[in-house]
This record gives structure tokens, sequence and C-alpha cells, in this order.
């Protein structure tokens, strides 16, 4: 994509002022809609070494309200961020709904500088290329305008601006090593360009080339092209809500008329759960002995983890009274508090509302050697949201591949991921219930809505069977635990985690 | 995915015919349906060796009207399609609209049984599924349906079917020696299926597992996920139609409402085409001394790619008038007539517009060691189609990514791909157009499509640079002819193929 373009276009000084006069507030405008209308947006500067990305940032940000957007500048890793997938940091650095984010060098580093410097492998290269891919993807299905521009200028040019800053004693820190050594070896750093820009160069987040070698014409195409874009997405955006407006059925009534499964018998079904044999016990004594066994194991096992750097996300999910809470608790109990955390999980509040569904897990997630427990999870979104029409059936159906992808990523960065079901069935659940409402010391753990929820036990049942088929993985298994007897489940949750932790501490040897 | 799969499931004779007979009518339904709609279907069968998929290809075949669909067996590829990329083959055999195509384990064979026996290196593995993805995605975006079935057994019930039919002489041909081998290392292929499954299961192109060890449940299961699949699809496509009916805008009035660039002057536009020298030109003495040793030259490079089994794509586009025909007539002079073919494009007929538009150009391309040249070219979907709005701007938008993954694929087959753009001023063609005009043995060549293209010269202008820029690639360049002087691009284009088929062999040569 580089080789066609036009390095010697520029712009007069007075041509300039012209565009900018219309192209200044009209930027402003622009960002005043989207923060109205609560559309994210996201602009990605690449480039060579010396084209001004920092300038041209400079200059974009005058037509924009500082109140609406923050500008992030993408060095090499810190450790924190190193102790995490490398797209980690964008999670976290995610604009929320209706505002701009700057990223000066992107998630793109990656496969760029860090390509370069030997710092990524070529496996590497190509688990980020799925990734960012993955990313981008997800992030505009779900209604962010991501802008990515690459700055391009020959390797002359970059020679010049780069003797220029090494001239000066105020300017010369700025020079890296790295620059001078990819200006060296331009052709080589060229290619790796290339192939990023043709394979990330898609409908729903294409690259756009600013020949950077005059400043005034960069910065006036810059500003052109984000008002273009924006301006067109505001216009599909509104287009979309007008035309679903005067259509006489909304999409949520479109899709419920799409015919449920006429023949379905039970003998069809996805049957994972009433495969789980819940006859399955200890008895008190046995759970006493086994208890403090593991316990005492899991002790160990977490400072060999914080010794080795292993991050571990464990997920719970379960019917109400499942007893995914007594199995965390034993878990816990005599791990070093300083080395894991528990993630209660609740309807999302008005900041998570104004992110992408996975954003508030992804920026919970454990770094190297840390153990994140998730009393709920990111599941919700094909289980209740899925159910409760709180998410449309395009958004759900996607869902499977999004956590995929994100599970993927975590265990390619070297997490043990664990998901626990906890499996019980409908007549030990109103036992449960009962119960709580009988015991003036549980009553606060059962509300109306578990009440509710117990009628929908069989769409819910449909759900996890799809969930659990479709999302488990052997990087990223499920576990059905048989939960009746809470002693039983209990001493599964434990040993399930042992063994995984054994077996990860055990490949690492070899 | 496959580990929480219930391999128990069975079903009684009287269940399966109670839902045997409502199914199998209301299959043959929605065939009619889709026929009627022309809406095209694949459905894929995978699944390990003995699980049943011809058996359960018959069962379902019950139920169509045999006019409307054709079973096509995968096995190992025939030499013809070794010598092309290896999709070709999937890509020639797609149904067109209304039809159902049904495959006997399909594209992901390169991933399974041939990555199982050694003949898909990890390499070619990392590239299939990216051709794979990009395959399923760009066919469901137009319209397809694809249905992905997974039948599953365990290594036990394989073992026992394959111990039956071997014990046999009727059927004991069928066990090949790597269905025993794969039965032998179950646990290694099973995690080659697991990660295909993982890698591919995505909304637009989901997988469904069937258990498949009692052979009526998984008849009556893989009925079921049809029927609802179809059924499912169609009423999508009629709610689709339905509201644009009900709203007063069709999307093509929509899109153009979306603003076209406000500001938008010479000094932004994209300048590929302007960048080229249009003063360039050879006398007629010197073309006389240069096109014979080319040509020459160009006949012997032709013999040693025949020879290296070397395919070689020419693509050539540019302003009518603008000297393609001429440099295809130079360029093939002298190479034997055996081993290239011309391809004129024109409009697309019946059959091709009841296909995806890159459908006639698969079918088309060269195989190892031959020279195929389109006059015109898949390039129309982002020019014409684009500018007479044939296509929707979702579709011309997506098609840059789509062209790219096809040349990506041709090339890494080990092909020469490369595409020339015969460029011309509005002076010349208008020179040009006259003389056409005045003499009687080329007034055939002069038609009122010309003249009205010619007023859009703009648009087009505007379309080309886009297009240079976003799909000139370095394993597939474009290359922009000057051609005010019909000598000087003749040469450029000898010139270029020469060039580019020397750099070739040398490279396949260290």
């Amino acid at each position: 994509m580089l080789e066609k373009v036009d390095l010697e276009k520029k712009m007069e000084k007075e041509e300039y002022r012209k565009y900018m006069d219309i192209l200044t507030p009209k930027l402003g405008r622009l960002q005043r809609e989207c923060q109205e209308r609560k559309i994210p947006v996201m602009i990605a500067f690449e480039g060579y070494g010396a084209a001004g990305k920092g300038v041209q940032i400079a200059e974009l940000i005058q037509g924009l309200d500082p109140r609406g957007f923050q500008v992030y500048p993408v060095k090499n890793e810190t450790e924190e961020e190193k102790m995490h997938p490398f797209l980690w940091r964008f999670w976290t650095k995610m604009p929320a709904k209706g505002r701009i984010a700057i990223y000066d060098s992107s998630w793109y580093r990656k496969v760029l500088v860090d390509r370069f410097d030997g710092n990524t492998t070529e496996e590497e290269v190509e688990r980020a290329y799925r990734s960012i891919c993955s990313f981008e993807e997800q992030l505009t299905a779900d209604g962010m305008i991501i802008i990515k521009i690459f700055l391009a200028i020959d390797k002359k040019e970059q020679k010049k601006r780069l003797d220029k800053l090494l001239d000066s004693r105020e300017t010369a820190w700025r020079v890296s090593k790295g620059d001078l050594e990819r200006n060296r070896h331009f052709r080589t750093y060229q290619e790796m360009n290339e192939e990023m820009l043709l394979r990330t160069d898609s409908a729903y987040a294409p690259w756009h080339i600013v020949e950077a070698t005059d400043r005034k014409f960069a910065t006036v195409k810059i500003y052109s092209i984000v008002t273009q874009v924006l301006e067109s997405k505001i216009k599909e955006a509104e287009e979309t809500i007008r035309r679903a407006q005067s259509c006489q059925l909304t999409v949520k009534e479109m899709e419920d008329r799409v015919p449920s499964v006429s023949v379905e018998e039970q003998a069809l079904k996805e049957s994972v759960l009433t495969k789980a044999d819940l006859t399955l016990s200890y008895t008190k004594e046995e759970y006493k002995e086994k208890l403090p066994k593991l316990q005492k194991k899991l002790k160990k096992l977490h400072g060999e983890l914080y010794r080795r750097r292993i991050p571990v996300v464990l997920g719970f999910e379960g019917w109400d009274a499942g007893g995914k809470g007594g199995a965390i608790k034993r878990l816990t109990q005599k791990m070093d508090p300083r080395g894991y955390v528990v993630h209660p999980t609740a309807s999302p509040n008005d900041i998570e509302k104004a992110h992408h569904y996975l954003w508030r897990f992804w920026t919970d997630m454990p770094k190297a050697g840390h153990v994140t427990i998730f009393d709920r999870t990111w599941y919700g979104r094909v289980m209740v949201e899925r159910i409760e029409g709180f998410c449309s059936k395009a958004e759900w159906q996607r869902a499977y591949k999004e956590i995929n992808d994100m599970e993927r990523d975590l265990a390619e960065a070297g997490a043990i991921v664990l998901k626990f079901w906890m499996q019980i069935d409908k007549d030990e659940q109103a036992r449960r219930f009962k119960e709580r409402q009988e015991n003036p010391e549980k009553q606060w753990k059962i509300t109306d809505e578990d009440w509710r929820n117990r009628e929908k036990w069989e769409q819910y049942e449909e759900a996890v069977n799809e969930m659990l088929i479709r999302t488990s993985s052997p990087h990223a298994p499920w576990i059905v635990v048989e939960g009746n007897c809470k002693y039983y489940a209990r001493i599964k949750v434990l040993e399930t985690v042992v063994e995984a932790i054994e077996k990860k501490l055990e490949e690492k040897k070899s």
C-alpha cells in the first residue's frame, strides 16, 4: 500500500489556512455530535520515526474540546504491562462512549517496532495479527469508530530529520538508537509496515495513508480524514435509527419473529448438564480430611505461581444457590491475600455500560503471578443478557467467538484459565432457597430475582448447554461441578485448581 | 468444543420415525424456498473416519429434490487441483444462487487429514486458517448460507467400526491406512480437530456438533440443524426485504445521503495517476529494436516457467483506448499458445451473476506452469460497479480486502501476480476515440458506452487512485504504464513481465 504514495505533495501557507478555517470548527462540531450520540472514537497514529506523529497530534487536538479526549503515548511496555496480554494496555485505555482516545503509536507497535527490534518472535507476530483483527472487529461491531492513520516519509527525508534533531542538544535525546537502526535498514522495516497495512486494512477499520513530507499538507489531510470519517459514521448511525423508527418492527421484534425450534424435544437437546452425576458426595468426615490437605497444597503452589510469574484466571458461574460463594471461600481460605483478588460481578454500572461488555473484565485481569477469581463472569453475555434480551441476537451469537478470542489471548500470555459451572438440580435449588428464606442469617442471600430466574430454568439450561459446548477449549476448559453435595463440590474445585497448577508448572519446567 | 459432547445419545426407532415424518417434508419445502429466493447453500460434513459422513449425507438427500443439489466427495487433491491454491477446487464447486452443495469432507481437510498426514506444513496451516476464514466471511457476506456439521464418535467406537469394515471383503477397502493411523493416535488427531473447531466457529458460519454414535439420533439431529438454519435464514432474508420496503429509503438512497467530501480540492486527492510521466516515449526505431529481443527472451522464460511449474497471473486495466489490447498482443505474440490463455472480461452473464463476483475469476486462474492474462479483471468491482452503483457501498468497500486475500492466496501458492494500469490522459483518449470513429477498420472498437464513461473521468480517477493504493502489494504489485506513446507502453509491459519472471526464477533457485 505504500509504494504508490506520492511523498512530494505539499501545500502553501495560504491554501493551508483556507482549509483549516473550515476544518477546525467542523471537527469541534463533530466531536460534540459524537458526544451527544455516545459514539466512542479511537484514533491511532502509526508511521515512520520522525514522520511527525507528535506534531500532528498536537495539531489535531487544537480542534478538539479538551474535556472530551485523551492522548496516550505508547512506548515500551512497562513492567506492569509486560505482565499482561499485549492488548491489555489498550483495553484499559479505551474511550468510554462519546469520548475520543488518540494513540501516539498504537497496538500495532507489537508487529512493527517490537518486531524489528527482535522483541516479538515470528510466532508471536502471527498471534498478534489474529488478536489485533479480533480486537478491531469486536470493537467496531459494538459501535466504536476506529480511525487508523499512517504517516509516510521516505528514507532520505527521515535521515534529514533525524540529523537535524541530533544537531541540537535540546532535541538529540528524542532520537533513539532504534530510530537510527530503522533508518539504516529502512527497506526491511518498510516491508514490515507494508505487511501490516495489507493484513489489517479492513472495511470496518481501514488504513488512511498520509503523505507526511510537508507538515501543512499532512495536517490538512489528517483533519480532512478525521472529519470525513466522523461525518459519515454519524450519518450512518442517524439513518439506522431513523429507519428503525420508520419501520413497524424493531430489531428485537424482528428477531422474535424468527421461528424458534419447531420440533424440539428432550432427546435432541444438548445434554452437558444432565450428564452431571449429582449423587456424587462426600461425608463430612471425608471432607474434613481432604480439605486441609488440599488447602495446604494450594498455598504452597500459590507461592510457586508467584515466583514463576504465572497468572491465573478462575471464573465461577452456576445456578443461583449453586454454591459459588462457598467454593470460593474454601478455595481462598489459606491463600496469601496479597496474591489473589475476588471480583464479584454485578450488573454493569454506568461507567461499565459506557464501554464494551468485555472491558471491565479485561481491566481486572491478573498480572503475571497473581490469581483473579471472578464470581460470575463475562459469560453473562450469553446467559442473562441473552435470555432477558439485554443484547441482540447478533450480539450474543458473536460473543462466543469474542470470548474464545479473549481467553486465547490470556492463555497465550501464559495464564491458567479455568471456568467452573456449579451444577445443582431444580429440587436442590428449591430446598436451598427455602432454607435461605427461613434462616434470618441467610435471608439477604435470596431476592425476588432469584425466584424469577428460577422460572426460566429451561431457557437457562439451553443457553448454558450451548455456552459450555462452544466455549470449552483445551486452554480454557469448563468444569461442570456436581454440586448437590456441597462438600463434594468444594473438594472438586480445589482438586481441579491444584491439578491445573501442577500441570502448568510441570510444562514450564520441561 | 468436543469434550463436553455426550456421545452416548441414542434414539429408538419409533421416535426416529416420528421426527422424520415431520422433518423430511419440511426440508423439501425449505429447499424450494431457497430456490425461489435464490439463496445458495453449502453444507460441509466433517468428523472422524467411520463416523458416518457418507451414510448421513445419503440420509439427508432423501429429503431433497435431486435437481437442486449436488454432492462433492473431497478426497486427496488431484494433480490438477494440486496445481492451484487449495481453495480453488471449492471455488469451482460452488453452488449457484438457489442451489445446494454438500461436501463429504471439505475445505477443512487441509488443516485436518492433510495436516495429520504431514502433507500440510505448520506454516501452511496458519495460512490455510487465514484463507478459510476469509473464504467463509466473504461468501456469507454475499448471501451464502454455510452449514458446517461435525460428526463425533470416540476412539473405541471408531475402532469397533473400522474392525467391522475390515472383517468383510466387500468393505475392507474402505478402510485406509490413514484411518487406522488416526485411530491409533486419536488424541493427537482430536487436538487438531479441536483447534479447528475453535478457530473457525464464527457467528456467520458456526459449527454444529452431532453425536454420531447412534445413527438414528445423528440423522434426526442433522435434519433438525439443517431445517432450523434454513428456516431462520430465510426468515431473516424475508424480514430484511420487508423492512426495506416499509422504510421510505432504500439502502442505496441511504448511502447517497451520507455526505460526500465537502472540502475536496485537487491538492488533497490521491495522485498516483497524475504522477505518471506521460511524455515518456520511444521512437519507432527504438521500439523495433527492443521488441523482438524482449519477445524472444519471454519465449524462453515461458518455457522455463512451464518446466518449473510456476503459474502467472497478469491483469490488465486502464482507460478505454488506453492500449490494453495492443500491449497484450505484443506480449503474447511469440509465446507458445499451449501455455497461455487470454480471458477478456465482459459484463457478467447469467451464470456468473448467480455466483460471487470473484467466482468466475477463481475458476479461470492458471494451473502451475501456465500463464493467464485477464483483459479487464476482478477490479471491476471497485471501479465500474462502484461508480455505476451495481453494488452497494459496503460491498465495494470490503472488496479491497477480498481481492487482497485472493491475490495473497495465489501468491502463496507460488504464482507471479502482476496488474497493469494503462494510463493515458484525457486529450490522448479524445484523439484515439476520434481516430477510431474515422477509421472503418476500428469503428467496432468504439461504443456509446465509451463516451459515457469518459464523462465520468473524474469519478473513475478517484476510484482508480484508491484502488491502486489499497491493492498494490509486494506479492501482487500494480504497475502504472505511461501509455500516451504506445511503443513505450508495450515495451514497459514486456520488460516488467520479463523482470518479474527472472526474479521469481532466481528466488526459486536459491
